[in-house]
């Protein structure tokens, strides 16, 4: 497929990439030599050009506002959103790795440790479920006073701001880690879902025959003093599209077994009043001052 | 400034481009390797990220629409238009090369030869210029018949579409080649002008230090039966921004030299009152059935 790209034209090019800023200059050259060499792979003919922008128009125009970013969604769906996300989020051993964040994030209310977080109607129908863990340094410390920001969609796989039937605030939950950095709420059991279909993202993940489901999963950002700020996703284990996330956030250490509970002492510790899945997860969050021993392409980049 | 890609991940969201179309397969797949390249490159934070979709929406949003193309703008800035319109027009020695067809063309009133195509205010300050040639076959065979379809900005660098001191089709015409293959009309010399700047394009240029001209030129498209459309430009030798079009549409085959005529042989031979400009340029077209011997990289694209 690779072809000798054109040089005299890349350089020339190259050439004219300069200003005051030596950062964009740095990221205008690298992106003009990586769609060079785009187009000397391809070698699109110029109806496949004009039909490749006018796809960033529809992009634009039609498909962006204020409630929707359909460029975040397409660099969602080409792994774009999770390379950038890794590139700045390289950490010690041991760490929970980072995840992107995705479109549904808003301010949550802030809850007591043990409160049911859902309270729509998906709580007459869903898997009743508890979670719990700790924030902890990658050394194990736990951290008392940690923020856990938490949000997920019900058992449709809908979250509060797209679906009538959820007050605003609706499984979501702003948790303080107790005295042992230790957290736990009551939930129900998320739904996969399907990412918006009927963009341009849509289009392209059609075209390529790609489904657009994500995996069920909960949603934490974790802030805490003298600490990276942790955005990442809590997987369940046995959902099927572990293995072909729409938007390939999942990684192996963010996936966690759901264990299915019905002892009456089980109901009794966990507040619960039937049988439920407990998920347990610790969060293990990096130094804000730490660095790579070996300083090769760990520094984090804020 | 390079770094290891994240191969991983990149192989896994290249398994997931398939579909039933093997060119979008190639194309996507491409763009998805050099897009994780640049971003393994660059190492963008989730800032610069975002700041570099939200400028692709703007450009969408606010730049594109019936008469104005931003996208086609930014891929013209950026050499891409050029490196799409090369890799489509390989040909033999001897073609005059191809060049981008830019945003100005428009349908062109069917003119006589020698016919002035130039009505408006501009005859009276510009450079008169007499423009002549023929449209030949690489191997020097004249080709009667063949259809010059010929646009240009006036003496301020302004097209008709942009103007409204001039006619629609003014600086605008169709010209049939006669019995020897040749062309000729009668018509003024246009201004090098600037590129729209008010847009996302006119910012990047800015910040990467670059102006915004394009050299003085004559637009033309030239087809004739059993031959490739050619579409290219004719620059004027001593234009200053030669070396630095904005859109990187500059050839050396494409640069000729106006020859100041002053003589009553010279007025009477090419019907002007007065001294003129003489700019001579031939015109050749490539064979449909052209093919490079080597068979390397050079079939036509259409």
């Amino acid at each position: 497929m690779s072809t000798a790209p054109d040089t005299r034209l890349l350089k020339q090019v190259l050439a004219t990439v300069d200003g005051d800023d030596p950062r964009l200059k740095q990221v205008v050259s690298a992106l003009v030599t990586h769609l060079h060499a785009f187009v000397n792979d391809v070698r699109p003919t110029e109806q496949e050009w004009l039909a490749g922008l006018d796809f960033l128009i529809e992009t634009g125009q039609r498909w962006c506002g204020p409630h929707r970013n359909e460029f975040i969604l397409l660099s969602d769906m080409l792994g774009l959103t999770t390379a950038v996300d890794d590139v700045n989020h390289r950490g010690p051993d041991g760490m929970t790795p980072s995840s992107v964040e995705g479109p549904f994030h808003s301010p949550a209310p802030p809850r007591e440790l043990g409160d049911w977080i859902s309270s729509g109607p998906e709580r007459d129908r869903a898997t009743p479920t508890v979670v719990h863990g700790r924030v902890l340094d990658c050394d194990g410390t736990p951290l008392p006073g940690a923020v856990i920001d938490l949000w997920q969609a019900n058992d449709t796989g809908l979250y509060d701001s797209q679906d009538d039937s959820q007050d605003q605030g609706n499984l979501r939950a702003l948790l303080t880690t107790d005295a042992e950095g230790s957290y736990w709420f009551r939930t129900i059991r998320p739904s996969s879902y399907p990412v918006p279909t009927d963009g341009t993202a849509g289009r392209l993940l059609k075209a390529i025959g790609r489904h657009p489901m994500r995996p069920a999963h909960l949603h934490v950002k974790v802030t805490a003093p003298g600490y990276r700020t942790l955005t990442t996703h809590v997987f369940l284990a046995e959902d099927p599209y572990l293995d072909s996330d729409a938007a390939f956030a999942v990684k192996p250490e963010l996936i966690c077994v759901p264990r299915r509970r019905e002892s009456p002492g089980d109901q009794e510790r966990w507040r619960m009043d039937g049988p439920f899945e407990e998920i347990e997860f610790d969060l293990r969050l990096v130094p804000l001052d730490w660095t790579a021993d070996d300083g090769e392409q760990t520094e984090e980049r804020q």
